[in-house]
């Protein structure tokens, strides 16, 4: 059931290793077609060892080279005349090598008969609009932008170069998406952000005047909800990465180089520092700052601000449901056993104090 | 990074005053371009204070105008000549303020030529239907509707009068929706609740033959979920306000006023008091009922009826990992720790038993 | 509020009988033009008893006629006229019928003038395919297949015999959707699965070049997303139902006639049995393994594999907020209470011991 997925040219081995950055040490003119895990793959594949508890694939791979560090290379060297790629992270270096064999065609700049355009938008001449894309009034699409079928972009909004729009994405007015940014099917761009004041009884509207923000080289998940600023903006840094069905709320501020995990949520005003690991999952109160570096574990709860670097959790353990049912009987009054323990102590040690001042020996 | 976001026309302080019900003190020549918080105000623009850990940027404000309460107003009297709009929810007055002076221009009615209508759709003739907009047979679009690029509405669907859709929303057949009310990029309303019967071996699709009826003023958040009910109708009462992500089950009925923050799911069934607060990322289970005015606290899984009025919370504590760790070794028996506390209980009042009832003080 | 809604024809009671393989006791002349609960049905209807705790409703019951067991039917035998299609499994019974008597029509084969449909793309002759449908490069559409409007169809993908897409779902590249499986609005099938590499302070994206394979019969709700592979595919067996706003990651194996309800996560290359039932609003780890037959309780998060059968629950109990705010503070040194009950067991002991050993009396 799984084809392989050839790449649309060969490369000769020689010329990826110089194009991701890695030593070669075998044949150069090996030619690559594809890339495939250590046990999948086949002949003009290549492949990568970087989790060691898969070391042992390497001895029947039928891979025609094998990306992998220099000390697992020496390992490895009397058992095979596979060529290598040493790379100092292999994932990593994998990830180019399957970026360059997979590269998309970028189509020429196009634009299909069907888009709606503004007639005061900016199409960049390179850009790519697919069909049935609206583009509004005064919107800029920069050059070798790819606009994908059935995009909103509002007026006033702006699309990166080379940013990368998948089907059905909404942009809402004033939002701006950088340089290389993918925003993946479905996700929504500057919906109002969460804002009502209450008053005699009703509900009054906070329009939302703010916009979103998002940086260079950002990738957003498939149905991913940003929403834009109540006053100021909502802003998302370079090279962040989130995943599908995450919700920004308004006013966040997402620092560089974070990633959040699919179902995460982030409420309003919060701030995420650079280099965050967020989620899955992971729902994150308003108004709070969680410092640079931290990791919020998976299905995580995050009411107060987090100041430094590390791991956290909240995950309520799973267990066969009637053990839960018990335990939850407990834990809805665990203050209530605390207190019996602290009463526990305090019997005890009076006990020892009467015994101790007793001379007679009479105790408890 | 921030651009103020002028209003599209200035307005005279007295006239906002009158606008939004409040008392102005002060020179009501001033005119008013734009909103803004009290410390990033400019020229032009009006601030409000509200919460009164803000109070300190009163003395430094650029603001043209202030809204406040008459408290605040009273003690801030000497210091300053800005003019106020005194309000008993300066919040609130806020809000209306910023409606006023950011009211989107309501185009004149108009259809795309590329919307495709229904010949037995009935569209007011000052309604706005975007780009490739799909109208279905014998649906009714009212006076002044905004209907945005992308929308697709099913047969027999209602959209009621001043109702905003924004792009790429799905309404299917037969649902209604209200005077004014708001659904946001990409919700999907009135799709089949999950409702399967499990025989021989395989599922059986259960139709889902209800609608789903949303009230005037409503507000629905992008990418929300409210399915159509099994029979009958899933509802959503007047002045509801419902985030991003959310989704409802089908058969719900959600009570006038409340507001539902993203990321919470309702399952099928339960219905939500008036005036209640639910999440972000509550999770209420079905066939529940949550009395009116019951505020459910973020990241909160409910899983059994809420009669009576009050604040509940379920929130697993963050802490660093090791912590979490051990903690949640203790917590998957928190049952048997129970049971210890109770034995050692048991076992000093034996030892207690024993010692009043031994005459020559033995003991234990 | 709640409309009846009729049935495109009537059905006589017999052959309703035949067609859901249950057997007639009454007249089956009986014309049954819609389905309703016994509580709210009308002449015409036909209702259902299935949870015995409504049984009392059959007395008053309007409906025309009843589906239910044969015990249930026996109980009732003297009470009333009304027929009765007698049934092993009353709701799947119901479900059959109600289906029967609610079936869409199946448009005749038609291709809406403005679908862009590439020119090497297959689209059998009776498939339905709707406004604004966007369908690529050799992606194949198979017999009586239903597009709706505003879907986009990437190139290579291929949609199964009869299935049902509704509106603005996107299908991306090379992904395959089974024979009468049905794709709820604004769902995303194929987005890339969230795959970086860390490297020199940046992230590397590793194209995603599996595919989505959904089987035959599934059902899919709406604004769900499934990611396709990193080298690999992510399979949905037959017969699987999930719900709106489900998260399926990259590399998961959903298995045959799991339902996974709405608000769910899975994280990459994670497994579901067959026959499982998982959520609403479970959150799964990835590279686990969930054994056949499991069912995973709501809210409930899964981070090890679990491999024996049974339910499994991991719900925080909700509490009013003051009793969880004295909780938390227990839970979060719940190790620390585990600590002082083992101390003072041990000092229970000694207290014991020493009063053994001791000739005088002398304790504790």
């Amino acid at each position: 059931m799984t084809q392989p997925f050839r790449a649309r040219q060969a490369w000769r081995l020689a010329d990826l290793a110089v194009s991701i950055g890695a030593t070669l040490d075998g044949d150069g003119e090996t030619l690559i077609t594809g890339a495939a895990s250590l046990d999948r793959a086949q002949t003009g594949d290549i492949a990568f060892l970087s989790d060691l508890k898969y070391r042992k694939y390497l001895e029947q791979t039928q891979a025609s080279a094998v990306i992998l560090s220099k000390e697992e290379s020496q390992a490895w060297a009397d058992e095979s005349k596979i060529p290598r790629l040493i790379a100092r992270n292999p994932y990593a270096a994998y990830a180019k090598a399957a970026n360059c064999l997979y590269r998309e065609p970028v189509p020429q700049g196009s634009v299909h008969p069907t888009a709606v355009i503004a007639a005061s938008a900016q199409v960049s001449a390179d850009a790519v609009i697919g069909a049935y894309v609206v583009v509004g009034e005064r919107a800029v699409i920069d050059a070798r932008a790819v606009i994908d079928s059935g995009v909103i972009i509002g007026d006033d909004a702006r699309v990166g170069v080379e940013a990368r729009i998948y089907p059905n994405v909404v942009i809402y007015p004033r939002c701006e998406i950088g340089a290389r940014t993918i925003l993946h099917g479905g996700c929504v761009i500057g919906a109002d952000g969460f804002g009502f004041a209450f008053d005699a009884g009703q509900w009054v509207k906070i329009p939302q005047i703010g916009r979103v923000l998002i940086g260079d080289d950002v990738e957003i998940g498939a149905n991913t909800t940003i929403d834009r600023g109540a006053l100021g903006d909502t802003v998302v840094e370079n090279d962040v990465k989130i995943d599908n069905q995450v919700q920004i709320g308004h006013n966040c501020l997402i620092g560089e180089h974070a990633a959040i995990v699919a179902c995460s949520g982030i409420a309003g005003s919060s701030s995420i520092g650079r280099y965050c690991r967020i989620g899955g999952a992971a729902m994150i109160g308003g108004h709070l700052s969680i410092a640079d570096y931290v990791t919020i574990g998976a299905a995580s709860p995050v009411f107060s601000s987090v100041e430094e670097v590390g791991v956290y959790s909240g995950i309520y353990p799973l267990l066969p449901h009637r053990q839960w049912q018990k335990n939850a009987v407990q834990l809805r009054q665990i203050d209530t056993l605390y207190k019996r323990v602290r009463a526990l102590e305090r019997e005890l040690d009076k006990r020892k104090d009467d015994s101790d001042s007793s001379s007679d020996g009479s105790i408890l």
